[in-house]
């Protein structure tokens, strides 16, 4: 089935550490690749945990320096590598007028083509085969939004009891209906694919918060999500100072993802106190989700594997 | 004495791999650091190879993207951590007008202060207690300069059997003369310290090349270095293409050591293609060095000290 994997690629706010790098998210859909944000040094990130970079799009949260200045380098080398076919870059509003300055800086050699694309909460940024990347509204010092990945529903399952139950005869009828065909029975009734088949199947959900205090936006998108990457830049104690600059505490992006009844949490965009200590921040978190949602702190490299669900 | 040491940050061309990265040299002399180029993620190699940021100064080489890049997100960097005294940018001609762009790009915050200077060849760009560093020409495709520290030559040592044979009685005038004091003797003529000393001792010399083709300046700063690291981007089969970028080859880059009496030549800014097999390029500059010059392949994170000669 369809294969759906996130790698961390930089799990620091706003300065690098010795083993955090600065913001960037790789999602890969089955032929598909995606970058959520690109801090300085991310393409050599993208080296080094082996994402490639056959990228559909980058999407970036907000344009303050620690989400983009590493799309000006990665540009560069993709031209150099030979890419020709035009990388689609999405941003929230101002992207089309700040993207353009900051690629024209490094592009003393042809730049690669881009497309620039501002988003605003509600668009469809990306539409894939079964799939759609949206934006919605977060709450960050500047323009700024976040992203979930939808997959349409699947088709429920075929049941042979429900088929056997509204007559239809085993055999070749099964198959018809089981390849979403309507059938018309021998007695001269038709039967549709949805009156045999069980509830259309849950198609996953990923939610990629950017830089945000906890906000209705990231819930609502978050509802039922299989993950949520939030950013949990602080701790309790540095609760007024996540109010002043517009982040999150672990323990709020843990009521976010609680109240949202998000299946998974990841934090990330960790400040550099925590670097070498996350324990602290997964405590609060923990405190808020019990012990039936999962949540971790994504170290750069971690890499997770979403199988569909059932 | 004084300590004087070169951490490599960065011996990848062009673009970074899973072990090199972009163009950066710190240099430590005494209690003073300076960076020579700053590719994008070179904030993050002073951290992981702890050099510490408290810097004098930064020295392009020239400004394509791999040497400069970094310096956005490192001034930004900088102003977190609350640095407040203005950092001395200094770069070849269009400096004045490519640097501020830059700079200005990565400040939504209130950026660092800093004093941004274009030299010219011969230019003395920084002027240490007992050493300067001089601005020389080099030949790329763009503006482009090389950096040489250039330890002023300490006084020779004072030498007893000179001292008798002018005649100085051994005792308070030994000392007088060995502080630099001219004297006067019993009999009423004066001696001055050179006149028992040794020969003025070497002052270190280390040069930089930036990105160039071999070159007269190269040679010139080069003529009896302690160090010459020069760029080596290609090998013999990419003769051409060095010549046409205006590159070097590893074994142009050890005819200039040679030619100017270079005391050891370190080879950095590697194409990609020698990555992982630096040895075929060191072996190509073995071929034109000889056993006596010392040659090496620069990697990531390796520091050089140099100690003081005699």
């Amino acid at each position: 089935m369809s294969s759906l994997r996130l790698t961390f690629l930089g799990t620091s706010a706003a300065a690098p550490t010795a083993h955090r790098n600065l913001s960037g998210l790789f999602v890969k859909r089955e032929g598909q690749s995606f970058l959520f944000d690109c801090g300085e040094g991310t393409q050599r990130q993208m080296i080094r945990f082996g994402t490639g970079f056959a990228l559909d799009a980058v999407f970036f949260t907000h344009f303050h320096a620690d989400h983009y200045l590493g799309i000006i380098g990665f540009l560069r080398t993709l031209g150099m590598l030979g890419r020709t076919e035009p990388l689609a870059l999405v941003g929230p509003r101002t992207a089309a007028t700040f993207l353009p300055k900051v690629i024209r800086l490094g592009a003393e050699d042809a730049p690669l083509p881009v497309t620039i694309a501002e988003a605003e909460p509600g668009d469809v940024v990306f539409r894939g085969d079964g799939y759609r990347i949206e934006a919605f509204a977060t709450d960050h010092r500047i323009a700024s939004i976040g992203y979930v990945l939808i997959e349409d529903p699947r088709p429920g399952r075929f049941d042979p009891a429900a088929a056997r139950a509204a007559g239809v005869p085993e055999g070749p009828l099964f198959g018809k209906l089981q390849r979403g065909e309507v059938v018309r029975l021998p007695g001269g009734r038709t039967i549709a694919p949805r009156e045999v088949m069980g509830p259309p199947r849950h198609g996953r959900r990923i939610v990629i918060s950017g830089d945000t205090r906890p906000c209705e936006g990231t819930m609502r998108a978050a509802e039922g999500a299989d993950v949520l990457v939030h950013e949990a830049t602080f701790g309790d104690q540095e609760q007024a100072r996540a109010r002043e600059t517009r982040h999150a505490t672990a323990r709020e992006a843990a009521i976010v993802a609680r109240d949202a009844g998000a299946q998974r949490l990841v934090l990330t965009h960790l400040s550099t106190r925590y670097d070498r200590d996350p324990d602290i921040l997964l405590g609060q978190a923990r405190e808020e989700l019990g012990e039936r949602t999962p949540v971790m702190v994504a170290e750069d490299g971690d890499g997770i594997d979403l199988p569909l669900r059932d």
